[in-house]
């Protein structure tokens, strides 16, 4: 069961002014889901997005990042069922057919459309019955569909994720939307299969593609779930510009620091959904390193902890079995660390010390950490000023369970 | 339970002459087992070893290493039940006193002794059991004592592994015998928690340490389970030199070619073991990747492989779900990869070519190598000459179960 993921209601999720969404059941996989999703922008919009960096790339990865620097994008037509990735030629075919059509639906040209799938590698897609499911999405196009939006990209999922807030800027409201998916296959760069944040404010094209990348590298690229890296992964950042205040194009304006700050945010907050969400995650870990040298290494140590099987197994068992995360520390790659001089605390309790267990440590202490749904390792090198934290989850039978199982 | 490891007999493992083994059951964990080791050594046999990579290294490893570059080691002292490892000095401390007791029982010095522990971390080693262990263990020592030293070293293992041939040098024959234990935390470099190769071969010690590194490099550390490289691995060949043909120096020289050949087929042997008792393994995976531009791409390509959890899960439910590994070899880090031009090979079937599915492939072709207990993962990158093998296992509700219960 997802771990501390309040219930998200339709009213909770906030519609972004210049921007519909339409859903369809189009059958891609399996019958009676929604599977299909349309978003249709006005004119003016300013989209960013950032992709996943395997060399397997899917095919509607490569026609987006195309589609992106070419042309103003007005559209996007996301599936779920079938990720159209390892399918070679063909792939790129059924991509830029999915656009055609969409584009034929709503008299856009196709490369103003950018595609997305997610589901299942080296599968065809039945591209046929996205062609016969977008009259459907297109006419129901809606500005208050978020929250189907949200139902309709889940995969292995249990709940749907999406998150609202608003601030102020100029003197105007400004609205940011966020809907993602992903609970598998999870691992930066880029982390979550899909996440999409929209937003009313008014910002020009490389400002904005400067905040994505910003939000992206402090939310969604520092999530694992299992340490592998999706072919589809896409984070896109749409900015309508109906909110009415002036433009941002200043990257050093207050304005602008408002906008990156609250857009990261939620970005932020769906990335930790998508981990509480992981595959049969039972506990939400959050890993921070502390006083490294550099923020490289202390990822590299962070990474480690977060993708041990061993870590993760004693977490589903609450097993204060600790000396695996030093394992995994001594082996993140540092060459020259010195491990006398590191400490380990989950939550407050100092566990490790000048490279064994601390004076003070009581397993009863670690146990009672361990027996929380939610826990803070921190590991401090103690050889610098740099910090790096990363969201991970316990490893169970249920993930297993899931992932022997997802075609079937 | 173990994939095809043929039931070891007492009689399949060959003594070596110049050196006895004698067990005992300390109780350092549990009552009633096999937990304690003791090999002594003829004067003039050569040791050489490589030890683990984790800067988190236990303190007989670093304690053993000392020892090996100062003295002519004598004894060998091996527990189960506890590794001293994130233990700081006093680790360090008791696995001094291990070695002085036992040299102190044989009339050796301690630095001719090596220390060496597996088991639980960051756990204080309950050395006084190991001291009053250690008369047994040394009054018991005899050269047929193989066998029950392959089940005194095992801690998660199911079967013990051992592996015995014989080869001629010089007119003479030389017996090759070797000892390993590991299931879980298991990654290059090294790989297997504990592995003993002894010969009565006649070696010089920088050509025996040339040896051991170039035994280990195609075998202990081309062996995954879990991607946890552990604080304790360590790999010892010990040559006795009792064979009687004349001693080999050169490197160059055909007798060791054939010593080499015959050490590493050995230690190939025990590393596969390792392997094929993988905890919760199920299956035994060869990834072999072809025609890359160096041996080190092919590795990250087949590693990539071997420790994706949805890989491995795939392979626990024999589901060929073959799109996962394309995703694999996609985010393995080879910048410049192009993916059109490689081929995947499920055994002879031919999988995946010009990114994505392979014309001639049918599901049900996949799906007949998928059920089998042992199967080849083939990745030609089209892109050179360099080639590596890695052998794994699949991942099953038994790793998981092992792992979240290894304490209890």
């Amino acid at each position: 069961m997802p771990v501390n993921i309040p219930t998200l209601l339709p009213e909770h999720v906030l519609p972004v002014d210049g921007m519909t969404l339409g859903i369809a059941e189009a059958g891609i996989k399996k019958p009676n889901r929604k599977d299909l999703l349309v978003m249709l922008l006005d004119e003016g919009s300013q989209v960013a997005g950032v992709f996943t960096q395997n060399r397997f790339c899917a095919a509607p990865v490569v026609v987006a990042k195309q589609h992106l620097t070419r042309s103003h994008i007005r559209g996007l037509v996301v599936n779920t069922g079938n990720a159209n990735a390892g399918t070679g030629e063909t792939g790129i075919r059924d991509a830029l057919v999915a656009c055609n059509e969409l584009a034929r639906l709503t008299g856009l040209a196709p490369q103003q459309i950018l595609p997305f799938s997610t589901g299942v590698i080296m599968e065809p897609l039945p591209v046929d019955r996205i062609v016969a499911g977008l009259p459907v999405a297109v006419a129901n196009c809606k500005k208050d569909n978020w929250f189907s939006a949200a139902q309709a990209i889940m995969t292995t999922d249990i709940v749907p994720k999406a998150a609202s807030r608003q601030v102020q800027i100029d003197g105007r409201t400004v609205t940011i939307t966020g809907i993602a998916k992903g609970s598998g296959m999870i691992r930066p760069n880029m982390a979550t299969m899909l996440g999409y944040v929209a937003t009313d404010a008014a910002i020009d094209h490389s400002a904005l593609q400067f905040l994505t990348r910003h939000a992206a590298d402090r939310s969604f690229n520092r999530i694992t779930v299992d340490g592998d890296t999706s072919t589809n992964d896409a984070f896109i950042v749409i900015a309508t510009g109906k909110a009415g205040h002036r433009e941002i194009t200043r990257q050093d304006s207050a304005e602008f620091a408002v906008l990156q700050d609250a857009i990261t945010a939620i970005a932020a907050d769906l990335a930790k959904m998508i981990v509480r969400d992981g595959e049969g995650a039972t506990k939400f870990i959050t890993v921070q390193v502390d006083a490294g040298k550099d923020a490289d290494e202390c990822a590299r140590v962070a990474y480690a902890i977060a993708h041990s099987p061993l870590v993760k197994t004693a977490f589903f068992a609450s097993d204060p079995n600790l000396g695996r995360i030093l394992a995994a520390i001594g082996y993140a790659g540092i060459g020259d660390l010195d491990v006398s001089k590191l400490q380990l605390f989950l939550d407050e309790v100092l566990v490790a010390d000048r490279g064994g267990r601390a004076l003070d440590y009581h397993e009863e202490d670690g146990q009672r950490v361990m027996n929380q749904p939610e826990i803070t390792v921190r590991v401090v090198l103690n050889r610098g000023e740099a910090s790096t934290t990363v969201w991970t989850c316990d490893f169970s039978y249920d993930y297993v369970k899931i992932n022997a199982s997802y075609r079937s």
